[in-house]
């Protein structure tokens, strides 16, 4: 961590490093709740590192975000970047394209909900580039 | 609170006092996702002060609990008291009565998830009582 990261509270054990396919920098997902017959939702938690990113990407049923510690982005294709914190959240509506992710100096732990896997759960794209994520600092 | 008790960590407002016809003790609700034609899922957080707990109940779809901090207890009816905690993930599945709330001596904090609304939310019935609620400190 770079000396002037805050430092960010873990709920949850750090779990597995996304791969860098559809993650730029280090992000690490932790299952909570895997889909099955009865609940067809999917739960978990993403620590984002300082600078970390999810690629662009969209949901077919949605996803809902709750930020439980740390600063971090969101931002829907064609709208601003969204500065997001402990204690937020963020209602992704199904097949709109948007990517999330740590600030470049906190880090940022996020629960995602994906309701109705069965219709999807995600369509990963291209990543975000400097220039794109450059922008929050703008 | 008592001097025994530990301090337990808020990530979101602490909400409103529920009711004294569904729970028993203080209990705290602030909600997170009200369910729309997008998505039909209920989230928010409960607040249980040391000693507090929902009345007996059930989810027409089921309930997914998500501990962030403190002690507390889950019973299904006619089985055990289980004691949750922090980074704790309960699985109520649909139509299985059950309670829950924070031990004598610590409050919990805990996110719930309720999905495919359409179907219902809770329904409430009768309160815990001490003798039962005792029966997680023997």
């Amino acid at each position: 961590m770079e000396n002037n990261a805050k430092k960010v509270e873990a709920i949850f054990p750090q779990g597995q490093k996304g791969p860098a396919e559809v993650f730029t920098g280090n992000a690490y997902n932790y299952g909570l709740v895997a889909p099955d017959d009865v609940f067809t939702t999917a739960v978990g938690n993403v620590y984002f590192e300082p600078g970390a990113r999810s690629n662009w990407h969209s949901h077919p049923a949605g996803q809902i975000l709750i930020i439980t510690d740390g600063v971090g982005y969101h931002q829907v294709e064609g709208g601003e970047i969204e500065i997001i914190k402990k204690g937020d959240v963020v209602k992704c509506p199904p097949n709109v394209k948007h990517w999330h992710g740590a600030s470049a100096h906190t880090g940022l732990q996020q629960l995602y909900i994906v309701p109705n896997v069965e219709k999807g759960i995600v369509d990963w794209m291209e990543a975000v580039n400097e220039e794109q994520y450059g922008q929050a600092e703008k």
